[in-house]
């Protein structure tokens, strides 16, 4: 961490500083510009905080040096992280295909979506059982009938699934049907919810909040890690943006961008991101393009 | 509803979609201009999805005529609400204060706190016992122990009590302690956790997501209020934007914005807004000149 | 278009709203609903503003039917463009390569980079002798003489040039020396320069700007085909977003957007967009796979 | 400035760099983390460029110390500045008023505003003669003769006057006109225009991009008093947001934040800023509650 301090802290100012900086037991390093002096600091970050550091008069920034997170990043594990979801593998040098309707429905559609999408060559299946509305008065999803719907398709076709988790009180009977667990982007800062994923033996499947930068996502990540889960999947799901023309904005730069920061795999979601059929098709090749180790697309029949 | 068809629909085309609309229940009503037909839906604009309607060929554009929200909107209750927050009205001529630390920390301090908050003049005391935190490795708060802090600070003194809840299983102690429960702005859409809080008779404080609009927020709303509890203050907070000279854009047009449309209070957090101190008063001054019914501020000792 | 009243409007007011768009020379067409009034107007929306109805007391909202462009519309062009680039074909079925150093430096790294990007299959040939740059202390371009570089540096190795454009009192020397004049994103609403580029003889490359929507954006185009000159190749070089792990948002669904709006050819240039050399070569692919007529590369020797 | 190097930079790599800075002209200063090296750069700042550095092999992160202006800083120029506008004083210790129709339309209504204005208690009139407008299609101000109508008027009530520039060669004729030469939104980062009316003798009123940082606003004052015009007064009028709600967001939060950073009085528009007439009245006071050198208000009869 780097503390850069403005041109009229006084020596008293600086002292109180750098005492309460070795107290937190790090070293610090000062260094005299022209215009401003800067402090290194020497050792563990996680031992202050930048932004209570900000608060001493005389500092005109923090800059940190470390990422925050240290599990997901590529320091802690420099191989790619292959997730093993029901022997599909997402990871690596491999490309895996989810696919499957937005809410599970009724029992024989998503049977019927179930053996489409397999033909089609997708080897995961996905489907909403709980889903996440913005309005009280929408279907808010089957719920645990839903999750037996989803779980028997893909039996039948011999796909492994995925459906979203947004209440920490049904992780239990959504583990014991699904093999991945989805946490939405308007839960992706739900912290209870990712630390109780943290404790469960079932990949999880993280999307990138709205406003989230890739430091958030990953801060996210490292909340299931750090609890023990070592299989997240992040998600590039489209960020808000001010052209109404699409749905969200299809960040497709945060693929390499996550690459060049953490092992873990990442997919694409251009179905939720630009929210226009006519558009996916196009988008879909753009997600696959930019390297991604899956990609993720809502179908209907 | 209005749909607005592109020039190339068949008529069999915009027959199933009159058909698909009549089944629905609505009336429509073709209006055919130079260059496009529009079709205006009559009746209640909940039976039909407009982003079903839009995947039918030969739409262009589906345009709502009312707003999604029922219970927050002003034509359900012309008059502003006034909630009473243990005897203090937020809303209506009134302007409440609300003031206390980020984090409970100890017994002491929040005493402390309490003292200088009300000898300054605020009528509520805020501090957090569980706190939502982009590092799992940062202080978490002080759970229910911070519960009793707060709620002990808040009689000695005689002020009400306001702290954050992110877990549907704390409902009960939090509601036992504190007076107003405030729904984070990373947890504005964990709809699980606001159709809960619409079932107790505690006053919701529901603070706006980061990249949340005015109809998002009033959505949320809409899921506490649609379940029996009619007691929800809004609040500004700051949104995302792409300057980092502030910790995000504090939106104070918001407020006048809100009282165009919504009954619910609504009051304004120049701390979180802004992220720093020395912005803090000049954006405090703006916000109660916008026309809020309280103002939030952060307070440390 | 079409108004939305509120349902406190009076019947005069109403009134005085149909007199004054009928005064415009449009027809008027009532339709009412169980709550709101909406009225259609038929005829040349060019004739009303969207904006000053809205001040009208009663009107609730404006939805414009028809886009606000119309010789950039595929209405009015349904085949796709093809920009002749001095026997380079940008748009239709073809795929044109644009590289070149960001700035035109030296007569000698000029003509040594069009050697090798020739070499790699690019077809245009890029450099900038006029550079609009955010500090008044940054070299500012090299002026006529960097044009005389970049022309020779095209004739020697056979490929057209494009160069950008900045200032209405350089369009002439521009024109004699460079085949397309590129208009810079910060220039994207210099309305005084789009129209002077309308009148000269030249295809255009005009890139989106930071802020501008789809609409905005062919709206900028339209001031150039109003003056006359048909050759417009509009370009997504990233727009502004709130994660500074990339300098802009590399939106590629604005390829395939623009594709149902505009017969217009549309380039994506990865480099600005992302601001970050590590990633150009995955968002190189992404945006040629989101399917757009050309890709601009700025290169290095 | 400070560079981060990564913790896989090679020793020749790093002598590179050295090399690279000190013959730049500046020294370095070497500081070596637990996990990260960091090289702070001690002298002349706008010697070496931080975009180039990043390119380096072995470099993670630049990150400057010094603002990139100079002559906007408070460091420069520690006392706000006071702009004369022709007897009217804006910053300092007073608060101006600015306020006229979007467009000069008749003589005798810029007479009929103008005096209104003039009763009301402004002290500087407003009124454009050139429009910047969105669509080729619509009216785009009145010219020469819109200029005369506007000095007219304010010589009539004695009020100084503002109209906007948007054409280098419309300086002179305009400069004769009005007191102050504004330079939109559109053209904050047409630096040809900057640079052209850093060598006139009139104030310019620079309002903020809709994109545009804090920063950028800074860098493009910049360009004008590194021409050797002191005279410049920065306006925000909103940037660009994700919610429809309002047209920009009213970014009152610039005003504090300005003033920590630079002499330069800043004035607030909130009628741009919302682009809503029954928002304006809550957001004028807020924007005054902010403290800035003047409010600009547009007004129709």
């Amino acid at each position: 961490m780097i503390i850069i301090l403005n041109s009229e802290i006084s020596d008293s100012q600086l002292e109180d500083l750098i005492n309460h900086v070795e107290k937190a037991g790090m070293q610090t390093h000062l260094s005299k510009g022209t215009f401003r002096t800067i402090v290194g600091l020497i050792g563990d970050e996680s031992k202050v905080s930048g932004d209570q550091l900000r608060t001493f008069p005389g500092v005109e920034d923090v800059v940190p040096v470390l990422p925050p997170y240290k599990l997901a990043s590529l320091e802690a594990h420099p191989q790619p992280s292959i997730v093993n979801v029901a022997g599909v593998a997402v990871g690596g040098s491999n490309l895996a295909m989810i696919a499957g309707p937005c809410s599970v429905e009724t029992e024989e559609r998503m049977h019927s979506i179930a053996r489409s999408i397999k033909a089609a060559g997708a080897n995961i299946l996905r489907g909403g059982a709980y889903k996440p509305r913005t309005s009280p008065y929408s279907f808010q999803g089957l719920g645990p009938e839903g999750l037996e719907f989803l779980r028997d398709a893909g039996r039948e076709v011999g796909l492994p699934t995925v459906t979203e988790i947004t209440d920490v009180r049904n992780i239990d009977i959504t583990a014991e049907h699904a093999d991945v667990l989805q946490v939405g982007a308007r839960n992706m800062q739900n912290f209870v919810l990712l630390r109780e994923l943290g404790r469960i033996k079932r990949p999880i499947l993280l999307k990138r909040g709205m406003s989230a930068t890739i430091e958030d996502l990953l801060m996210s990540a490292e909340y299931v890690l750090s609890q023990g889960n070592p299989d997240v999947i992040l998600c590039e799901r489209g960020i808000k943006g001010f052209d109404t023309i699409t749905r969200n904005v299809y960040d497709v730069a945060a693929v390499p961008a996550v690459k060049t920061l953490s092992h873990l795999p990442i997919i694409v979601d251009p179905s939720h991101a630009t929210g226009k059929p006519d558009l996916i098709p196009q988008c879909a090749y753009a997600g696959i393009a930019a390297g991604p180790d899956a990609e993720h697309i809502e179908v209907h029949d």
